[in-house]
C-alpha cells in the first residue's frame, strides 16, 4: 500500500469527526482520486509477473439452468429462528450488511412463516372475492394471468422489524439482527381494485378481510380507502413468480402497510363494513403504551432509516476513508433528505441519495467519511416528502415505550419502531450497537 | 364462467383489430371492470362447500436460509446450449415468456461463457490497472470495497440477441430463443473512472481495453469517453455479490454497450491509445455487410422492443381481452414511447409504459387487446428520447443483410438486430414467428 497517496486531506469536512461533502461522490469521483489509498501501487512485489490462477487456464464448470451465487458466498444468507420446524413461527432476515443497491435478491428477501411455507400446487388454488359485493367471484391463477398487470419497486417491512431496540439495553447484534425484517423488491399482480371493480363493491363496505391459504389461515383487516388505491395481488417478484415463503402462487400486497398484513397465499378477500378483529391485528400487533392504551389499526411503516456499512462485524481495518452507506423507506412516500452524523448527533450533513428515489421504497444514501481512528458514532435520520422525521430513540421511547423483556413479549411494545439507529465505532475499528 | 359479464365492448378500440384504449389500465381499471369474463361467478359448484387443500390443514417445509423458487416453477430456467460443456460456448438464455417487471432475477440473467464458468475465490483475485497512467494500481476485492459505489438499473444484451432474425424465413422458435439474450438488473460498484482518476489517466489516452480472468482471457476495447461517462466496475447484481455466470467477482458493465464488450472475471485494465483489435471485435462482432463492408465497433445496443406476452408457447384459450405485453430498451438511453399493432403494422396505438422509465434500462409496455377470435399479427415499436425509432425488419435487412445460414456462422450478419418483430396469432389461438 503506498502511504504518499493515502489521505490527502483534499476534500471539505461538512460535519464532525470527518464526515466528507457528498459532492466528492460525484463527478466520477475526481475528488477522491488518490484520497483512499486501498489500492496498492503495481511496483515492487504487485509488479512482478502474473501467476495465473487455476480458472486462468482451464474451462470451468457448465452453466446451471437456474444460476446461484459462488460458493465463496455461502454466508451470505438469512438467520433462520427455527431452523428444525419446531411448531412455533419462523423468522428469516435480510443480510443487509452483505447486500448493496436497493433490490433484495429473492432468496433474501426476508419472511415469517407461522406454520412452515406451504408447498401449494398453484393449479388448485383459488382466490375468492365475495362479502358486500354485487357479483363474488373466483378467480384461478389462470384467469388472473389474464388481467391487466402493474409492476411496482417498494419495501416490504414486519411491524417487528427493529423490535430489539425497545430495549432498555443496547443488544449487540448485527444489523441483519437487528434491522433484517425489511426487504424491497419489484412486485408484479393485479391491482385488487380491478377485481373488486369487476365484483362491484357495495357502497356500504369499508373494510377488507384478506386471509391465507396456509395452515394458519392467517387473516388482517385492511381499509378498502387502501385497498383502492395501491393494494396488488401481487404474483410476481423481481420478474419471477413469488417464492414459495413470499406467499406464492400469490400474495396481497400493501405498499408501505405493515407486514404482516400483505396476507400471502392470498386465497379470500371478503369484502366487510367493519375489520374482523383477527388474531393477529388485536393481539400480536396491538402494542401497550406507557399510558396504558394500546396501538390498534396502526398500519404505516413511517420513514426510517439504518446504516448498513459500516455495521456490526464489519471491521474498520484502518483508518482512513469510507463510504457510510445504508437505505432509507417511507410507508408514506418518497425520501427526501437523509442525515448522517459521525459524532452522535452532535453534528450532521446530508446524504447523497441514489437514483431512482422511488415511492415507499428502499433508497440508498451514501456520505465519503474519513474516520481518523478514534472512537465515532455514526447515525443517520430520514425525512419523507411530506417533511416527516425520524424521532430521536429518547422521542420514540417516551412515546411508545422501553422494556426489560425480549422482544415480542406479549404487553411489551416491540412494533413499528422508526427512531434513529445508533452504531458506536471504537478504536479498534470494531461496530456496536448503542443508544445515542 | 359467466358468459353474461363477457366481453361488453365498452372499452374504445383505437387501432385495428381489436387494440384497446391504454387508458382502460388506469384508474385501478374501472373501465375494464365486468369486460374480461375470465373469472368464476362464486355460484354454483364453486359456491359448495371449501374443501381445504392438504397445505392449508398441517404447518409446511421449513424457511430455506437462501430461498429458491417453488417446485411447480421447475419450467422457468434458461435454456442451455451446451449442457454437457463441451469445447465450445455456452448460452444460457432468460425465459421473457414466463417473467413479469422489469428486472430480471439473477438466477435467469442471460448468460455466456465462451470456456465454462470459472470458479474464482475472491480473495485471490486482483484488478490491475496500467497503461497510460501515471500510477499502476492493483486492487484486490477488499481494497474496492472501500471505494464509493453507485447503484444503477440497467440492461445487459447481446449483441447476438435476435440473431435468428436474420434469417431470410421467420425460424420457428420462442421469445426465449430468439430475444433471450438481453436481461436487466440493478448493478452496483465502483465506477471505473474514480479507479482511473486515482492511476491518473495520460493526456494522450484514448481507449481503454479490458481483460477477464477466466480461461479465453476475453478482452475488448471501449472509448474511453464512455468509460469515463458510465463505466462501472460492477460486484454486486440486484442486491448480492454478482453470480459466477455474470462474471464473479466483478465485471465490467458499459451501460447500453452491447454484452460481451461488459468483460467478466475482470483482471485487468489497460490505457491505450488505440484499440487493441482483439479477437473477439474485429472477428465475433464484427458484421460483413451487403456492399462487402464490415462494422466495425458498432457498440450501442439501439432501440428495441419485443413483445413477451403472447408469444409463441403462450396460446390464447378463448376470444376475450388480453394484455399484450413486452421490454423495450435503447443503449441511448430512455424510452420514449412504444407503439403496438394487431394488424402487422396498418394500424398503431400508444402502450402504457410503466414507471420507473429508466435510461439505458428495461421499459414495460401493456396494451389492451379484445382478441375477436380470427387472425391477427402483433407488433410493437419503441422510440427512445432522442427520436430514434425501431426500423422495420424490410428496412433493417436492406441495410445490414439477412442470410440463409444459421445465426453466428462467420462472414454473415449476426448482431444488432433492432428491427420491428411480429408474432402471428391464429384462429386456434397459436402464435408463431412471423415476417410481416
Amino acid at each position: 500500500m503506498s502511504k504518499s497517496r493515502k489521505d490527502r486531506h483534499s476534500i471539505p469536512q461538512v460535519a464532525g469527526n470527518g464526515l466528507l461533502d457528498r459532492r466528492a461522490l460525484l463527478g466520477g469521483g475526481v475528488a477522491l482520486a488518490g484520497a483512499m489509498g486501498t489500492a496498492g501501487a503495481l511496483t515492487g512485489a504487485a509488479a512482478e509477473p502474473l501467476v495465473e490462477a487455476p480458472w486462468s487456464l482451464e474451462p470451468g464448470p457448465v452453466i446451471k439452468a437456474y444460476g446461484t451465487p459462488s460458493e465463496y458466498e455461502s454466508k451470505v444468507v438469512r438467520t433462520l429462528t427455527n431452523p428444525k420446524g419446531e411448531p412455533r413461527s419462523e423468522v428469516a432476515r435480510t443480510p443487509h450488511h452483505l447486500l448493496k443497491g436497493i433490490i433484495t435478491p429473492n432468496g433474501l428477501h426476508f419472511t415469517i412463516n407461522h406454520a412452515g411455507v406451504p408447498n401449494i400446487d398453484p393449479a388448485q388454488h383459488k382466490l375468492v372475492i365475495h362479502g358486500l359485493v354485487k357479483r363474488p367471484l373466483v378467480f384461478t391463477l389462470d384467469a388472473l394471468e389474464r388481467y391487466p398487470m402493474v409492476s411496482r419497486i417498494g419495501f416490504t417491512e414486519c411491524g417487528g422489524n427493529s423490535a430489539p431496540l425497545f430495549s432498555n439495553e443496547p443488544i449487540q447484534a448485527n444489523v441483519q439482527a437487528l434491522h433484517g425484517l425489511a426487504s424491497c423488491a419489484e412486485w408484479t399482480g393485479v391491482l385488487l381494485s380491478t377485481l373488486l371493480d369487476e365484483a362491484g363493491v357495495d357502497p356500504k363496505a369499508k373494510w377488507i378481510v384478506a386471509e391465507g391459504a396456509d395452515a394458519p389461515h392467517l387473516s388482517r383487516s385492511t381499509p378498502l380507502a387502501k385497498v383502492m388505491d395501491d393494494a396488488m395481488v401481487a404474483m410476481y417478484q423481481n420478474g419471477e413468480r413469488i417464492q414459495p415463503g413470499q406467499g406464492y402462487p400469490m400474495r396481497l400486497w400493501l405498499p408501505g402497510y405493515e407486514g404482516n398484513m400483505c396476507v400471502k397465499y392470498l386465497r379470500r378477500v371478503q369484502v366487510t363494513d367493519q375489520p374482523a378483529l383477527t388474531f393477529y391485528e388485536v393481539r400480536t400487533y396491538s402494542d401497550v403504551l406507557p399510558d396504558g392504551k394500546a396501538t390498534r389499526f396502526y398500519f404505516v411503516q413511517e420513514v426510517k432509516s439504518f446504516i448498513s456499512s459500516p455495521s456490526p462485524g464489519l471491521i474498520l481495518k484502518e483508518p482512513g476513508i469510507y463510504e457510510i452507506t445504508g437505505v432509507a423507506y417511507a410507508g408514506t412516500g418518497r425520501i427526501a433528505k437523509v442525515l448522517v452524523s459521525a459524532d452522535g448527533g452532535k453534528s450532521w450533513a446530508e446524504a447523497a441519495l441514489e437514483e431512482p428515489r422511488l415511492p415507499k421504497a428502499f433508497t440508498r444514501f451514501r456520505m465519503p467519511w474519513r474516520w481518523d481512528g478514534g472512537p465515532a458514532i455514526l447515525q443517520s435520520r430520514a425525512w419523507d416528502e411530506a417533511g416527516n422525521m425520524q424521532p430521536t430513540r429518547e422521542q420514540f421511547v417516551a412515546l411508545r415505550g422501553q422494556t426489560s423483556k425480549p422482544p415480542s413479549v406479549l404487553g411489551f411494545p416491540s412494533h413499528h419502531f422508526n427512531a434513529i439507529a445508533s452504531w458506536a465505532v471504537d478504536a479498534k475499528g470494531e461496530v456496536k450497537n448503542v443508544y445515542a
